[in-house]
């Protein structure tokens, strides 16, 4: 059987079956980061992301823009969990070909992205490989009652983003800000339902969240925020990479958010019985029914 | 200036400078492990190791073998640093082409390793790469009274290690066991002066040693247990991939370990003043002053 028949998730749903943890990990793969015991108060965040030449970035873009992407994705992570970074470790695979000053540049990004979220870059590991590739493993801190999942969204929500969606390639993708002091700002103020950050486009990362929270939702086109790069709606739902959080919020407190937000977000759609699936409501008041889907890697 | 100049040891010394850490990191990069605070008596321990199609395994190879060597890389340097294995989280760089039944072989023998030491797997991800690439990051605990660094040698230090060396490539360096087991052994019963893992040759890794803990070193020929696969002794030197443990233990402790060892272990020289060098000795007793060398990324 080929990757591409399978796609990325079906990869990881087979290999997540397999995986036993024990007492110390209050969730493991499955969420935006691994939740591990740390102390009284606090869980500790673990994850890890990829980014990769010719399917990330390509050898044209500005160096220090490859970096800072590297270390922000992460850092997007921990943010979709409402916690705050704390540490990283970098694994650089790098042709023989390329510059040194190309890589100082990237290592700039890195350094620059990282001091800003105060995350200490405390190690890593350089190897020779044909493409250029970067693999962010970052750790976090997260107050115990702060933690969002994408596991707690319940009918009825309400349903935000953080930000305008689609036409990422167009440069956001590299230069997006990583939501964490939205998500700080609302774990201080709301009770969050479930939460993600979009990586791989609206629906499918909305699919994610009714997986995990076993619910239905729906979309009303009319209050999707669309960015100006976006080429169409399409590129919006399904784009990817926008990084802007997708979470839910019960009625009363959307209510309050809607009215007195410090951060401005969209409200798009509401949490429905896992039957109804996703629901699609067009501009036209056109009803129907979706399939998550968004970039697949294979 | 290309990569090929400045090497991969120059390039993380140049990177290195340039990061500044909080008063968490009690030890960032230049250590097999990150060394973080954690609780009244323990630190953590934060590393990542990357494996490349056609640099650290082919196609070719049993995939079984190639999952297990990159989660068996990490727990090396955990092992080196005195520690346990806690959690990893893996990042998977994937060609479009590859069989589903090779990555689920990869992923088997990546859970048989973690699971032989108690290491959870909590966490991954998977990017389309055009040849395969491998990253753990693995987070273990060490006892703050255990911690075993590059910089405890001191002159007159006996340096041992744990195995035979050279000749790697011909098998062990995809089924080698990650001296956990050792290194808690060492740190139950003896005072360690510096340790490390031999990743990179014998000569290499010692020479890390010398620079961080300032120190000097001589290496007897006699005394060093070469391999059956080594070529010859320059294999056994600079090969490679050897993934025992290197380390140094004060006289009357290198005495005790000699005669009442539970494992085996090979003293094979002595530290000496920074003002020396590394110094080899062959088995004519010819002395000379030698270079670290190894193994190089570029």
């Amino acid at each position: 059987m080929k990757l591409s028949k399978l796609g990325e998730f079906g990869l990881i749903g087979r290999f997540r079956k397999e995986i036993r943890t024990d007492r110390s990990v209050i969730r493991g793969s499955g969420d935006d980061c691994a939740v591990l015991t740390f102390d009284r108060y606090n869980y500790q965040l673990f994850t890890c992301d990829m980014i990769v030449e010719n399917v990330d970035f390509t050898r044209k873009d500005d160096p220090f823009l490859i970096g800072r992407k590297a270390v922000a994705v992460s850092l997007s992570d921990i943010a979709s969990c409402c916690g705050v970074s704390k540490h990283c470790v970098i694994s650089l695979g790098l042709p023989q070909n390329v510059d040194f000053r190309f890589v100082q540049q990237m290592f700039k990004g890195m350094l620059s992205v990282a001091n800003s979220f105060k995350c200490n870059i405390v190690g890593g590991d350089i190897s020779r490989c044909e493409k250029i590739v970067i693999d962010v493993s970052m750790l976090g801190l997260v107050e115990k009652k702060k933690l969002a999942l994408r596991s707690g969204a319940k009918a009825k929500d309400i349903i935000f983003v953080s930000g305008k969606l689609g036409g990422s390639i167009r440069g956001k993708h590299l230069k997006f800000t990583p939501r964490l002091k939205e998500a700080q700002y609302l774990a201080d103020n709301y009770r969050i339902g479930a939460m993600i950050d979009i990586s791989d486009g609206l629906l499918q990362d909305l699919g994610h969240i009714t997986d995990e929270s076993r619910v239905g939702a729906v979309l009303f086109e009319k209050l999707i925020p669309v960015s100006k790069d976006a080429v169409n709606l399409q590129d919006a739902l399904t784009g990817g990479e926008d990084f802007e959080l997708l979470f839910t919020l019960p009625v009363h407190e959307a209510k309050k958010l809607i009215k007195t937000g410090k951060f401005k977000f969209w409200p798009v759609g509401e949490i429905l019985e896992k039957k109804e699936g996703i629901i699609f409501v067009d501009k036209f008041n056109k009803v129907e029914k979706v399939r998550p889907c968004g970039f697949s890697h294979f």
